[in-house]
């Protein structure tokens, strides 16, 4: 019955632990790193191609911020990690694009893994994968394609905006992390929209399979998103408990106010959930209130009709002998008895608060 | 499909962190600063415009309630975190008036960010941002406008009613949160009022889908009153164990009590929700049961007279030979069988308990 | 739409914290006092009017026991709180009778909330608030009017029974509350033969919209009644973890005792909760089962009769030329098709189990 | 409304903590008393009648298994707590048999009361208290009525199968509590047949009613099974983290091989919970199922017969003046029209798989 | 009424623990055993029959890998355990088969059991139990029958693939952990087409009595699932935060990505399972939808062609003096007049949006 399908992560049943297979869908995405390497007083911004460009920062004392779009080479992955001395395990990871958000401690780096949610074209949630690396003094992120939503955080670098160009490492890496939180309140606020539409479309004539299809999306949407950000409330919280050198004491209220986001967002999900459900009991109430008058309509002119032809009928009887057939205003006095009963059974109805 | 709104939040995405936004609604409403200064012997209560007006009472002894209504102007915010030295993620909560309620402790104040409720005119629920930063002999208070619940704290500084003279800004702290979630059990009764006014409706002969469209609407209500109030618990608990030196010991049973009675309105809350779930079902079982009650005017009706329609349209036949229609009190014996037939069929209804 | 009504916590809000303003219903109840003061030789029984009275027993070695009736005289009752030492809060939490049941623990005495439950005349359950301070050699109990649970420990004091005259005020406490929580089982039982009936009720022939107005009382009747217990399992709790010396160890597996009754007590309410949901589902199917019978009545009706109606219309058409109306026996032989149709539809409905 | 009944629980209210009042319903069963006492050498075994003949055994080094059958004689019970020590509230608690599973842990005993269910002849779930108590070289066990789970501990210590020779009373114990968790199998097992034996009858036809109220039984059965089961996780996980010297370390792994029985059989029992839930939502749409089915036969009858029936109507019209009366084969003609018809709506039917 | 069926636990009840009983299914498998014994610089791989062949291997420093297949043959199992010092309750335990997965740690092995799921050829999930005993140089595996998701792992040790040669006993333990979980990847997807292809035979004309059993079907598959994976997040648990020394330090990442794993295979589930009662959801909301269609037709026809059966029964009736009857032009009237109701009623449908 079910067919079979190649799916991702299939394709990585039974390799050895550390082995770099990517497992996302943009197959065709060139590599394309950036780097930013900056500090108090000056910065350097590059676009390079080989990552062995990259490596003479490694050693320098100023902030770098190296970024990795496409994660189908596998090979230049490895060197990054050969060079940063990560674990296979966070190299797989990294490549793996099926990951849960999580975060990873090692001695000299923090990992974490997130999600970036937006809307495609067609108005359906994607989730793009994004890694981070905390070393001592750089950010390592791998996002599967180009475009992203940290351009705030570039333009603050170059721009000295803010206190970026002030403080270290673990300040960009919050800044990162805070620039992917900040972009779920778009998905949650454009979920509430579509929440509302379909609350209007429910008393609206729009087909009504549709709109349980709808309901059922939505539910899954919800559950999409929700599988996204909830982990987060996790690992922003392991990170303000860590003992890590690597993030510095002053820079934990930074965290703390992302916690606080993802609460909202958590809380805020919760709640379109609830409302999604409620909207299916609405849209159940509204079929039973829907067949109900149908129902009504039927019962009335049946119960209207139905005796109404029963009288007609006994006149249209063939007995020899039925006097009321002689009377010279028989005809006019039966519809005047039939004109009564319909009085009186609208009457009825009205009073049943049915008409 | 869904229409693009500007919201609240989207304007903030992409900002440095604490850069103030206000994100309310009450964009026109002016500044105004009221301060209490006051100590056991003696008080003074002011009205002013400029902020630096206040800043005089930073060096006494004597404890200062600083309340600014009107978020607007946040320049003004500004000063008063630079002169009481707040960190930049507090005034920006400060402004953003989506927040959810918290507690963040600093090492020489604490703040808190509470949610006072209203019904407004059209009997829908608001929710204003209060927000409270207690220092070693002061308390700022921050509100969206003018208009709030702090009327009785005001009276008994005013009036030496109570200890409130006597005692330190802890008390006035704990004071103002009081009167915030004393505020609460007018919304718990006003949404108990109105599920037991729908209940009344749902026997009487409302439009079944304004019903339908009510218990939807109070669900929702209940469910922002719950978000406004529910992380209050956590925020007094975590004052009532905090081990910072702004809050002492004595007045503690103070904060347990506030703790109390926000047990108690959640408990409230949650009881109203089943309430509410309970209301839907019997929403449900009397659609279900008026239904039935069509069906069986209907079944009654059509199961009286279809038999009956049928003999009369025997002998409506044309048949050259059918020997009753020439008896000569056929017509009167055909009655009687019917009328009998009916009867009989009444009798079978009433057994049935369904007339 | 929502009438304004007067209401117990309303008069509360704005008040200096620490007010006393009795909430409850009983308005004219007389205050009554009963005092008790023993030891294991000896026992003194008064009932007296005036507070002052029973201040002798403070500085005596002996056990004493003071209950109070009637918290309408709240200036009476100021005067225990001085004389006792008890702090503000808990004189305002004894006279607002809309309390949570609770557990207060002071320096010098433990002040506990309870709620005895009633079945009053017309079956509804009543909530009595019962207020305990346990000192070192007394307990003051406080509630709203005469009548109350505790006349086997009055009895055990005046007979020596058991071991309440050898053990200190922590026993007498244990045993009041043991007195309490033993009433609940009454409440349980009532509510089970509730359940029963109700049960019953669905099968026989009740008026439907009755028995669904019956479960929505019977779900709030179990609401509330949960919630005046499930606050005491932690109660208890705290008493069994306390460290205050006013609880001797020895007394300790008293409360592990009642304890266990609270659990029982607690899960047969969750029980009750289930079989009155159970009931709402057996309810709606019950419903769905009359409609399916009322559907299949009138489609048999039909399906039988509107065939031959439209065999009796054939031959009751005035075509000129309707060669089997001229048949001699062409009546005898419709009947006859007419009787085998509606044999042959019998047969249908009995294999398809309709019938 | 509701009836008096006189209850187990009643009768306990308002009594003297520590009195012995039996409240289960096996009052006529007679005292029986069996006594073990055995070592690695040897072992004896007696069936006694006065309690006193098995005191003797308190003083020898060997093992001792007093197993008392028939609470109803709460003297003879009393005299072994005398002699044993227990604390009166133990023994009010092993005689008081509607009990929750539960330990209690003293200085030199333990004592554990659990529920033994049966399945009796009419397929109910009948749960006896059984209660044992743990001494340095003695196991009390206290059943209500004789018949019991334990003929293969009984067996083993005749015997000497197993260790149960060997090792000291905390393994006798566990073979004991053991015995009586293994037994929970045959319950679970012959609950997943009853469960298997309902979802036949769904579609079989059985009476609707019948089935409902099967369900609703079947839910209740599982509730009483669990209440009795449940509590025993706590209980094991108490005697595994017990610093009580009467366990020795040696069997705790034994006591943890029930752990894992006990939370498997919890989870079996969760199971069925939600398989019945899905059965009452089976059973709710196969009544549906047949609601339509209902519905489509009357609709397929009413619509074809209806047009004909009405064009039958037509001709039947007295009119001086309708032609198509007079022509010759007019009425062969209608005929075909109305077969025409009728194969038309059939067909019509087909296409929308009503038929 | 509930026939007896003899079944796995039961031949167990009663029996001293440590009893070996196979309670599997696989009666006929013949016992294999397969020995790896490897290091960094060699490797051995045999096949034997007889598991004293395999006992030189514990001796030597060198890593051995014992994988036994076939549990019937409990004489052999009793050999190893006797050999390798397990504890009689862990032997009984492995042939067990109906185990729950658990983890028991013992001072110098640690012992898992897992459960592999398959897909049998129906498309049924089977749960077959495989459990594992680390030792300081050993892993022995248990299965119940040959065929498993090991190939990779040997394929690693024969081949020298990653880093399994070099590292010790508790990487292959993983290794083989590894393998089991990473195959319920294969089931999630097999599981998630399900789903989906259920979801489309909703709205595709399948029979409504097969869709009810499947969904019902699916349930029970999930929570089949979820009952084999779920314990897994509390062994790994357990694995990570043990401190026996058996488990390296460097090897507890790994035993964190297996833990990962879980963790998103549990998500799926908990996934699944909402998507099955959405299906649920939409298929009741089907079933009414096409209740209601029926009854739009029924009352589509009925309510058109009551009316003009009415009419046509009028002009029916004998009485004498019916002047219409008359006229010329009557009957053509008539008919103007019913085609004008006809079309009237046609409208009205068409504006109620049911046509």
């Amino acid at each position: 019955m079910a067919k079979k399908r190649t799916s991702k992560s299939q394709k990585h049943i039974g390799q050895v632990p550390g082995t770099l297979i990517y497992t996302g869908q943009k197959k065709s995405n060139p590599l394309s790193i950036e780097t930013f390497d900056y500090n108090l007083e000056r910065f350097e911004e590059k676009e390079i191609i080989k990552i062995d460009d990259a490596f003479t920062y490694k050693s320098t004392e100023s902030i770098t911020w190296i970024n990795i779009n496409g994660l189908n080479n596998t090979s230049e992955i490895e060197k990054i990690g050969k060079h940063y001395n990560l674990h296979p395990l966070i190299l797989e990871d990294i490549v793996n694009t099926s990951q849960r958000p999580k975060i990873d401690e090692y001695d000299d780096y923090i990992f974490v893994v997130l999600k970036m949610l937006y809307y495609d074209s067609e108005e359906k949630v994607i989730a793009e994968q994004v890694s981070f690396v905390l070393g001592p003094n750089y950010v390592l992120s791998f996002q599967e394609a180009e475009g992203d939503v940290f351009d705030s955080v570039r333009d603050r670098i170059r721009h000295k905006k803010g206190r970026i160009r002030e403080l270290g490492s673990d300040y960009l890496f919050y800044a990162l992390i805070d620039a992917v939180t900040d972009h779920y309140y778009t998905i949650i606020e454009t979920m509430g929209d579509k929440i509302e539409d379909l609350e209007d479309n429910l008393f609206n004539g729009q087909s009504q399979s549709e709109i349980s299809q709808q309901i059922q999306n939505l539910k899954r949407e919800v559950l999409k998103v929700r599988r996204a950000i909830f982990p987060l409330r996790e690992i922003i919280n392991r990170i303000e408990k860590t003992d890590n050198s690597l993030i510095l004491p002053k820079t934990l209220h930074y965290y703390r106010d992302i916690y606080d986001h993802i609460i909202q967002i958590s809380e805020n999900i919760d709640i379109y959930r609830e409302m999604i459900w409620g909207l299916m009991d609405m849209y159940m109430t509204s079929i039973s209130n829907k067949m109900n008058e149908v129902m009504k309509v039927l019962t009335i002119i049946a119960t209207i009709f139905i005796p109404l032809t029963f009288i007609a009928g006994i006149y249209g009887m063939n007995f020899e002998n039925i006097p009321e057939l002689k009377f010279k205003y028989g005809y006019y006095v039966l519809w005047a008895v039939m004109i009564i009963l319909f009085l009186g059974m609208l009457y009825y109805f009205r009073r049943k608060k049915w008409l």
